[in-house]
């Protein structure tokens, strides 16, 4: 098969320490293509949805796509998947970097971990060859250690190594798989499954090349690419200011996540904004495997946070979530918080919202400081929020409550503290408010990961009637505050494409348009794939995840929105704007209906079938 | 707009003899593209659903699409709409010849025909220039004297006529709208809506061109297309023996209709086969606007039918319903019958249905030599079945019952008459045997016209793994017999082209990929339309059409076969294949569901909004 994919999916038993290759037909990739797909699939045919996330049943699998590993910006990356600690559901988060290239080059489309080992392990590939190996003396070290003693020890610089940290190991709820030091897979707790089987890191190296099915096409495509992109790079604000460049803009929109939600506007949100990183603590900037965006900070601040260069610096969610969110317009406070969410192994939208969590029961006098353990954890104090990250990973004192994220630390605490717990099936929401957006609102809602922003990117006004929507039949504009079924339309078709993108596992930051990549696609697979049977891949993709959330006990009354959201702005920009009651139940339905799910959101078999995917309705 | 439109719909209100132009937007074409999918829309739009189908509140339109009128084979069609009088829901047929491309120099999309005429009118349009004109001199005529005396008395050879003949005149409920003298818009009886407006015909006469958004892209392709048909003509069988080609190998496997669908196999077969036609009556072959596959026969008989080759000559549907359907393999005979059905404009499906279901219930003792005014109706007697065509159109004796359509004649004779009125949804059924393909026969059951084939071809084990199909994501074949899940699933995802092509008014033999076609829209309209956005247009059409047929009063009771398909073949290559009436239900309730539609068959809201029509749920 020389389609762009490796044919061998590689499957590790760390309870039995054994080790087999699994070599799918190749009807199998084009129905599920890679990366989320292969996740999707995995955890229903292979799973109940029952299993204890932090058990040896939980399967742990890491995939890339076609195209990964191919010399072109964007598709070094790879998806992590296994059933969510956090959310209890399908657990799901894509991670940049270096890795997925490197281990496409290795010889596997995917990794699948079963079982627990009985000490901590870490697993070696090599081009093909693995090894399951002794983590005794890297546990409980910082992410950059781990990596460079297992550079050292395996004695080759060019390794690659996804990894947990102290957080993982200590299967805090939220945390995240660490690829390259700064690349987290970072939502839904994925770290703490890896944690709670003994593995601490994944090393991978590979020399090898995929075959692709038009050799000559496929270069001159990348070729094309690569020449545009750097004739282009100039215009790139990803370039010169990364995610970080769109703080500003919601700002002086009203949409920037203030002090837990509750506002959304920050009067120091100049003090946290692109431009003052990059005019204060920037040394560089970084990027992925072949790609010259580089759209990723390096950051490095003197006393008192001493910030480490090594573990890259804040990306947009970051300086919202330690930032704006915790009343905070300290950049090198938050670069620190950033830094040890990297170190060990944070996602740092949980990790930030749940300290903003924290702030707010402090401030409602729902936490005391003894509480606290003696901390004034008023929205502003960066001190304070510095420290509570390394309890969090720590487990320590109030660390330990947060450590299971704000749904069951509000339950934990009682007293009221419900209010202050921003979540969507119990994952904290990143930095896009749904008074702003109530579309994204939605998104968050009925999200098959919990509240997740990258896939409910495409609700608002500004993507409308022009680029790929309109290519997708959308004709006319929809305001931004609306919330109709033409807006949950918009939602749906919107939401395709960046599961399609985290199927292939390629960057959706790159600059690759929907008819190149197609282009890219058929040349590299030889299928004649079009947009339709890749809108449908995404389509199944969702559903799958779907079926498996309804397994794990997901329905209607799960997917809601915090109460705040309900209620006005009471001031800033936006003073008014509230999510409607009614419209947001209406949009859920709304949502479930058109996606062929029925009224508890469970997928119809019909509509299983239909994406060629009937048994699932049967497992 | 150079956009492949002329942005002219033209209105005549035949009642107040009014004369209007719409100028619909650009996203109105986008949406609705053209063809069947501008009948969706006016008749959802403009009507309840409960006017009288052959009443003055009844709306007929003729509709073109973005490419009709391009020089290319294929491009030369149009559709006809309204309520259908023998359905009693959503009426559309689709037609080839000239006339189409014709409509679109003259600078109109469509026309919308409202009202009655007090007297026989016909309607001349030439470049623009619209005018109603008495039509008494012409009511009665076949089709071809018609047409002469309209080119004689306007003084212009190369106008082209849609019209009715007396069938139409005389409201035969499956009377059709005739082209060109011989190419038929035939089902859903249209001829009969014409008819009751006292419009005999449209002439039309235009020089214009269509702007086009990329003239060069267009003419380039279009060439390169004529190139490819022109070299690769000997190979395509369409001009060798037409639709006719199919008739033998039906036969060999089965599924040839035989004595009013009893068998599958006929062993008159070969005596009326396309290799007999070619070799005993065929004078040449003739073709549609800028067409060189020439796929039409026109064939000439002496004594006693003394065919007429004006009006061209069976093919495979008339070649079937008048021949091994009535148990005649007298092909002059055969000839005669479609001629006159030409010549009268009859649906030739129809006719030669509605003459086998008399002919069975003859058998059956249900009609005498009393009922039939003393004709022998035995199948195999081909004098009367001729005999019969002329007394349908006139609506003579036992005509008169027959010219109401199987399902009305069936209720007025009773008797046990039913179990021979072989129709869904009161259409008659066309020439292939639900037993040898299930899936056809499903959507038969649902069609949103009534039994229809054209639109259903695609559900069998032939198209399976190749081509189209595999590239919308079906990826592994299926049996032909096999009436699953999955076999709906290929139906719908089948069924999508189809109406595509006939929103564009494109006709379906035609060898244009689906890949060039869309290269060549793109090119014609200056939209970067892909797949995605056209198979939801497909789904949009059906969707409206079927919404239209709720306002009528379908529900899921109405999407039914005869009996006698769920009963085994008693002889041929097929002895004992059936129908299963379980499977066939739970089909029709898993085609809903995958469209999106309810229990009952009512597309839900949340389907009509995520197709972006979701007034037709308001109306």
């Amino acid at each position: 098969m020389a389609n762009g994919y490796n044919n061998k999916i590689l499957r590790v038993d760390l309870s039995g320490g054994t080790i087999s290759v699994d070599e799918p037909e190749e009807n199998f990739y084009r129905r599920y293509l890679g990366g989320r797909g292969l996740v999707g699939y995995y955890l229903n045919k292979e799973m109940k949805g029952d299993e204890d996330p932090l058990g040896p049943e939980n399967k742990l699998i890491f995939a890339t796509g076609p195209i990964t590993g191919l010399s072109i910006a964007g598709a070094g990356r790879n998806s992590v998947g296994a059933r969510s600690p956090l959310t209890g559901g399908y657990g799901d988060g894509e991670v940049g970097g270096y890795w997925g290239a490197e281990l496409k080059h290795a010889g596997y489309d995917a990794i699948i971990i079963e079982g627990k080992a009985e000490k901590p392990v870490y697993l070696w590939i090599e081009d093909g060859k693995v090894e399951i190996k002794a983590a005794g003396h890297i546990w409980g070290k910082k992410t950059a250690e781990c990596e460079k003693i297992i550079k050292k020890e395996l004695g080759d610089n060019g390794i690659r190594v996804a990894q947990i940290g102290i957080a993982g190991e200590n299967q805090v709820r939220f945390a995240c798989v660490i690829n390259d030091i700064s690349h987290a897979a970072g939502r839904s707790g994925l770290g703490a499954v890896m944690g709670s089987k003994n593995l601490r890191a994944i090393a991978v190296r590979g020399h090898g090349k995929v075959a692709v099915a038009d050799e000559e096409g496929v270069e001159a495509l990348l070729k094309q690419s690569r020449e545009e992109l750097k004739a282009n790079l100039g215009n790139i604000g990803m370039a010169q200011s990364g995610t970080a460049g769109i703080l500003m803009l919601l700002n002086t929109a009203g949409g920037l996540p203030t002090r837990n939600f509750q506002q959304g506007a920050f009067e120091g949100a100049e003090k946290i904004s692109a431009d003052a990183l990059n005019e204060t603590i920037l040394v560089r900037r970084r990027g992925c495997f072949a790609c010259p965006i580089q759209c990723k900070p390096e950051v490095a601040t003197g006393e008192p946070y001493n910030v480490d260069p090594t573990y890259g610096g804040p990306e947009y969610e970051a300086l919202g979530s330690f930032g704006s969110n915790c009343g905070i317009d300290d950049l090198p406070a938050i670069s620190k918080a950033a830094e040890l969410s990297n170190a060990c192994g944070l996602d740092v939208i949980s990790t930030g919202v749940s300290i903003a969590f924290a702030m707010d029961c402090f401030e409602r006098g729902i936490l005391t400081e003894k509480d606290t353990g003696g901390l004034k954890l008023n929205f502003g104090n960066a001190e304070a929020m510095v420290k509570l990250v390394e309890m969090i990973a720590r487990k320590e004192g109030l660390g330990k409550v947060l450590a299971e994220g704000v749904a069951r630390a509000a339950e934990a605490i009682g007293n009221g503290a419900e209010e202050c717990a921003m979540h969507a099936n119990k994952q904290e929401i990143p930095m896009h408010s749904p008074r702003f957006r109530p579309g994204m609102g939605v998104g968050y809602a009925v999200s098959v990961t919990g509240a997740d922003h990258v896939h409910n990117m495409w609700d608002n006004a500004y993507t409308q009637n022009t680029g790929r929507l309109k290519d997708m039949g959308v004709l006319e504009p929809l305001p931004r505050e609306e919330l109709s079924p033409a807006k949950v339309r918009l939602l749906i078709y919107g939401h395709l494409w960046p599961h399609i993108q985290n199927c292939l596992t390629f960057c959706g930051f790159a600059p690759m348009s929907v008819d190149r990549m197609i282009e890219l696609l058929k040349a590299v697979t030889g299928w004649n794939i079009n947009l339709f049977e890749l809108n449908k891949i995404g389509e199944r993709c969702i559903t799958m995840a779907r079926a498996f959330n309804v397994r794990a006990g997901r329905t209607k009354k799960d997917d809601r929105l915090p109460h705040r959201f309900f209620t006005p702005f009471e001031s800033g920009p936006l003073a008014g704007a509230k999510l409607d009651e009614a419209e947001f139940e209406q949009a859920v339905g709304t949502y479930y209906a058109m996606m062929g799910w029925d009224e508890e959101g469970k997928p119809t078999p019909a509509k299983l079938q239909e994406l060629g995917v009937g048994w699932v309705a049967g497992v």
